[in-house]
């Protein structure tokens, strides 16, 4: 079958690969209706360095199941599935807590263990726990949103969950990619009474200040994951207010002390639990009340895959969805 | 009148200075009839460079009101009252939101502004907003638990809430002084179902781990503010839990990625308001329920106040109440 491998910093390539095959019990082969190129992916085609074995990438799908290991309880060959970016067991107790970003047995896809999803097919470990099989047939006209659930849009939701959004609050939301967008459309669904979209620096802080009677939000959404980002979030902060960040962080650190400390300004975050986000957000989707698949201004098929990296990181496209 | 002044690091002294007197309308007098050393002047007394005019000490005190200017609406002289480590008005945005010290006209005893309460009397700003009067006499034998209502119950407190302390979970402290002890306290009045109180560093980590099945605690009470303690914070902290901290940060920064990121752990916290702690936890300190003052080990006159310092931080006291 035709993958997308990464070798190094903008080397890019689809490549013939041995077909995805079922290795555990409780594996699930999926065929790819649908991928894309996350912002995340674009940091490997930025810095990673030559010399490895070649990164199979790709950790958001739409697909349809096509084999089930002897495990496998509740899907069946036919299901429409989404594909989260992260796999996880469904029964620990981080999944029963609906953090299954941190399963015990879990993992992410498009990394050294488990093969990436920018490909014809891809192999799903812990099927049951995992794939979330969708009421819809694969090519519905919905099938644009409902391939955001597979990380985007539960991602800005997390985002907007970590930083306490709600009715009556203002909130702002750093990094204007595909996942601040999601997070634009969370803070409304949850209720914001404001929402401010901006970028990185002094000057966005002082904009922010000028737009909330100078308090600052209460609410911060941090989509980007540098250390400006992080700088600019803490300096938009309302006292007391709450920083979500999914953006992966290449940064070393957060300032400790001024202006976080001394404000009662909360940072949280990290990878989000899209598994569970997906039940909460489906039935908005599938009713027209959120429109997430507008993140996507692109479509392409598998051989374009690493030209819409190219256009992705050149920022002439937000996000790329891929039909294999 | 008597009061306590810093030059620089070790040396404190006993001075004549003024009288406390009103200056602004909203202003009360209080003779203090109790004070207290907390482990935050520890910090200018390890640290302080020599060469000013001297910082008037001390942000924890009960006393007596003894004069209120002409627009101090709800005190009257002869009220016992409480003075939080943070002047507020009560009135502010941040005030009605329980956060008195982000007030928008507050600030905190013992610095430039406002003359410290380690002294025969204090002069307090905005008295309607910062003061509590209590309905007991000046020496109730519940004076040592009211007074830790000034700061260290409240911080401990504090960092209980925002490290989400509640019934099931599982809770560590870090830090063996005044505030980790009233933390220890904190968590079980929330109904925390373990709780571990700890020092710093691997060896710590590590114990934690094994005392709750490899997982970490969901919740941390970081009551120390140094790099060693915030690392060991996130070191012990149960994915998709949350550290409170409320050591003043003696420290540049708190680690951004692995595991904070990943682990989904949420940091937050700051100076507490324990002006609004006040309300909460009164009740259970009336009714004998929480025995905070059984931190102070020592007590002592305001003369012996350098020789206070001096055992704390030799660690000879873990806390010391001054009646001056």
């Amino acid at each position: 079958m035709r993958a997308t491998v990464m070798y190094q910093a903008g080397d890019v390539r689809i490549e013939n690969v041995p077909d995805a095959a079922l290795v555990d019990p409780t594996d699930a082969i999926v065929r790819v209706t649908r991928a894309c190129i996350c912002g995340s992916d674009l940091w490997p085609y930025k810095l990673m360095q030559p010399g490895g074995n070649g990164q199979r990438m790709g950790h958001e799908a739409i697909g349809v199941v096509e084999a089930v290991g002897a495990e496998v309880r509740t899907l069946k060959c036919g299901d429409v599935v989404v594909m989260p970016f992260a796999y996880s067991d469904g029964t620990c107790a981080f999944c029963h807590e609906d953090l299954q970003t941190a399963c015990i047995h879990g993992g992410f896809f498009g990394t050294g263990e488990v093969a990436g999803a920018q490909a014809e097919a891809v192999r799903v470990p812990l099927a049951d726990g995992t794939l979330f099989a969708l009421p819809l047939g694969e090519d519905d006209t919905l099938m644009p949103s409902l391939l955001t659930l597979s990380d985007v849009m539960g991602t800005g939701h997390h985002a907007a969950v970590v930083a306490r959004v709600g009715r009556g609050r203002k909130a702002a939301v750093i990094g204007d990619g595909a996942v601040g967008l999601c997070g634009v459309i969370a803070a409304k669904r949850l209720g914001a009474e404001q929402i401010i979209l901006l970028g990185v620096g002094e000057e966005a802080i002082e904009r922010v200040h000028e737009l909330t009677g100078g308090f600052g939000v209460h609410s911060v959404l941090e989509c980007v994951g540098t250390d400006q980002a992080m700088l600019t979030a803490i300096g938009i902060a309302r006292a007391g207010g709450a920083v979500g960040r999914v953006g992966v962080p290449h940064y070393e650190a957060t300032p400790a002390s001024q202006p976080a400390f001394y404000h009662n300004i909360s940072v949280g975050g990290g990878p989000a639990p899209v598994r569970a986000y997906i039940e909460q957000l489906l039935p908005d989707v599938m009713e027209g009340r959120i429109d997430p698949g507008r993140v996507f201004d692109r479509v392409i098929g598998i051989e374009e895959v690493p030209d819409g990296y190219r256009a992705m990181n050149e920022r002439e496209a937000i996000k790329v969805m891929v039909k294999p």
